[in-house]
């Protein structure tokens, strides 16, 4: 099911703005991935890096900090991810990735 | 100009996944709405709740896990957000929202 499609199936989220679309958004992709428990298993969370966020990891592996925080999950979450885990580790590879420069960078010509 | 054209700008981006779309719209809006030195004012931050993501602070407003957000965003942030600080805010948000509640409940039909 698309994830436009499970969009407009949620309750209360009406039309909804961009910014809602996208947290609704990151919220179905980590529950479309979750175990029965609602959590990401680990490697579950890793594959979603390389499938789902390869334009934002790409050309990170070889940084200290990226591996950092690879060894940080491995090492100090808990067994599985919940959201805000999560969110949280996209945030941090969103903020060191080459890709951000370019989000700030872009013109708006009105 | 709208969100899908800006998202279509952005070099390195390619077609995305829905993921990195999500990521990339939230850290337009940062931008589009931070101000010359990349940071946002915690008005505007403030007036983005309300306006932009009003159907997940929808009946929040009383709850003391809100108030307390919303007045430590007033005394302990400094002056502006940057974007992780942004991230951050509207994480807590969609975590204690009832929304988030509604979207980890949808079923899924194949």
């Amino acid at each position: 099911v698309s994830i436009s499609k499970q969009l407009a199936s949620i309750k209360g989220l009406g039309k909804g703005s961009d910014m809602e679309k996208a947290i609704a958004t990151l919220a179905l992709i980590f529950r479309n991935f979750s175990d029965p428990d609602g959590k990401l298993e680990k490697t579950t969370a890793k594959n979603l890096l390389q499938t789902q966020f390869r334009n934002f990891t790409k050309g990170q592996e070889t940084k200290p900090k990226y591996k950092d925080l690879l060894s940080e999950l491995d090492e100090h979450t808990e067994n599985k991810l919940d959201f805000e885990d999560f969110m949280i580790l996209i945030l941090s590879i969103t903020i060191m990735s080459d890709l951000l420069q370019n989000i700030w960078g872009i013109e708006i010509t009105e």
